[in-house]
């Protein structure tokens, strides 16, 4: 059975990473862990749009997937696919994502916002798969119409 | 800093998930949580050929990049680039996978070897990202040489 949007929203409420997955410049896949914040059925990240691979590979290739996974039980997978909007970073959007993820998200993003390529993504995903999982690998993926 | 072999190998010992990211048919980057094994310095995985997307997108695209973050102190995460050899599924292999994420992985295995598509893929990385983070967000990555 695919989640609810209520059990989406719940699994993505806990403040796992995401895996946040691109195409580098020579069309091979690029994943890294990043910090995430999902509000309102839309993705909000971070990242700098020129130290990091990330946010290059968006210049040339602007398809992103992402997948989030509790390691624990209740086992249970969210995959979103999307296009992120690339916004400038906003020390409000910086701090409520870094405030997921531990005390001191005002410093950090304090700090963030006076980098000079540091921006804010939302992404409102084209589509969602979600599952639950146990002693069953990962059969039973489902989409979940939003 | 980046982590030492001996800590990579502490961090793939932990029965994280991996992110496996792959290559649509369309060129569009996709990306799943999966089993892994990780042992001498290959990563060990298993998919379905058909069934899978997973599967289907190594016959058109063979780069693959693995994430694998923990989500609990000490923060650490690993990401490894590579080309995955696919073999038959090997009841051995798939239960030492298996076993990982619980008990009954022989069960599993046992099951699992009877899908005609099911395979085992191995990958020793061509490239290995790693690095410790907290408040820091995912700054500090650094290239461990194998």
């Amino acid at each position: 059975m695919p989640m609810t949007r209520e059990e989406i929203d719940e699994l993505l409420a806990e403040p796992h990473l995401c895996h946040f997955a691109t195409i580098d410049a020579d069309g091979r896949p690029r994943v890294r862990p990043l910090w995430y914040l999902w509000r309102e059925g839309e993705f909000w990240f971070t990242t700098r749009r020129e130290v990091r691979h990330t946010g290059r590979d968006l210049t040339s290739a602007p398809h992103v997937a992402v997948s989030v996974a509790s390691e624990t039980e209740p086992y249970r997978a969210v995959i979103a696919h999307g296009e992120p909007e690339v916004l400038p970073a906003e020390p409000a959007v910086l701090a409520a994502i870094a405030n997921r993820y531990g005390d001191g998200g005002e410093d950090w993003a304090a700090t963030a916002a006076t980098q000079h390529d540091r921006v804010v993504m939302r992404m409102r995903p084209r589509t969602i798969l979600s599952w639950n999982y146990a002693r069953e690998e990962t059969e039973g993926r489902k989409r979940t119409d939003l």
